[in-house]
């Protein structure tokens, strides 16, 4: 009989608030653009400009900002002032200052689960980003291991598991993402849990894999200690 | 008796060109603003920006830009066109893009150590961009592991020789930076071995630790065999 041996976390969004800052963020780039360019699309382009340039920069708030002066300056004609985009640099800078707020239930779930299982969290943003958040959340002693990633997909996570000597059906993925934490996990044998965060990314949409035996979704994190309970008891 | 079991690379301007593309990045920019400000201190002032700002942006090239961009406002006090600006992201996009010219000897010598060595390419940096490069460079399947950090220091070191179960005196460190390739691997107990590239860049520069017994300097990747092999009879 196999059991669970590891449960893997997402972190942003599912242990802290993430998304929230990059609105406000989107919000001030708004603000300081309504003076030069018609509101219209302003932040379709934006998130244009991100999807675009997401296979150079990767994820994180560097490449938001690079994208954020492109679309300014798109959307302008390169006419925008230039104190507006040295607000831009300042509005990235500040993003990477951000708070780190723990969600709801993430602090009790992942210290509770500690020690019963190997944790390992995986993420995806700047590399020294990701490492100031974790510092910042006091959670990092609890995880087993840590892996900052450029992109998750089926191979990442293949390779994750296999440098670890993890057994994929033995591994259970949470996060608030569908694209990159559940489907994938699935694809590589593993658990996908899903636990919808309030504000997502349009980036990170995708369906539900309704049906598929190893998928499950949970409303807050509080809820994944009974679901592994359920889990183990039924593998 | 301890014998050398671990051979650590570092990446940019030890196995692959990567300086010489920034340096004619930094041309464009004080060509670009040439114009538009006095050209006096203008690298340095750039200079400055990239050392106040890696605290926030790490390594890598997307911080780079941004600071192009923020030194490009300051120097105009923010006057500086929205044109230049939006070449100055062209010239960090084109940055993101340039071929891997592996350096003499690399390949070589990286191929000739793998199987008899277990080899690790330490590197700092974005993550997107250094797996681009790593991939490009044909050398990934040479590699038993690949570690991307944010910075090099004398405890991520210790992390990844113990992560991997490596003692410290018996891994070798190679690279061309005196200060995150060799001092803090030998703070760390292993060996540190400087190959100096031909442009080095001034955030990199540290003295060297003359008379320290695990301490190496080679003119070239190509010398690294015999200098492996006499270590090893002396150890």
């Amino acid at each position: 009989m196999r059991v669970l041996s590891t449960i893997c976390f997402d972190a942003d969004d599912t242990l802290w608030q993430n998304e929230r800052y990059f609105r406000l963020t989107e919000e001030r780039f708004l603000e300081l653009l309504a003076d030069h360019a018609e509101p219209d699309h302003l932040a379709e382009r934006l998130l244009d400009a991100e999807r675009r340039n997401i296979e150079r920069y990767g994820y994180g708030i560097k490449g938001f900002t690079l994208s954020m002066i492109e679309t300014a300056l798109q959307v302008t004609e390169n006419r925008v002032p230039g104190e507006v985009i040295a607000e831009l640099l300042a509005a990235g800078k500040e993003l990477l200052t951000h708070p780190v707020d723990l969600l709801p239930g993430a602090e009790e779930t992942v210290r509770g689960l500690a020690g019963r299982f190997t944790l390992v969290l995986i993420t995806k943003g700047d590399l020294i980003d990701q490492e100031r958040k974790l510092a910042g959340s006091g959670l990092g002693e609890l995880f087993d291991g840590v892996e900052i990633v450029s992109e998750k997909t089926r191979a990442v996570y293949r390779d994750i598991f296999s440098g670890r000597g993890i057994a994929p059906d033995t591994a259970m993925m949470v996060g608030n993402s569908m694209k990159s934490d559940v489907l994938p996990v699935l694809d590589a044998g593993g658990w996908g849990v899903h636990v919808p965060s309030r504000i997502a990314w349009a980036l990170e949409a995708a369906e539900a894999p309704l049906g598929h035996p190893r998928f499950r979704e949970i409303g807050a994190l509080s809820e994944l200690p009974d679901l592994i309970a359920t889990v183990t008891r039924n593998i």
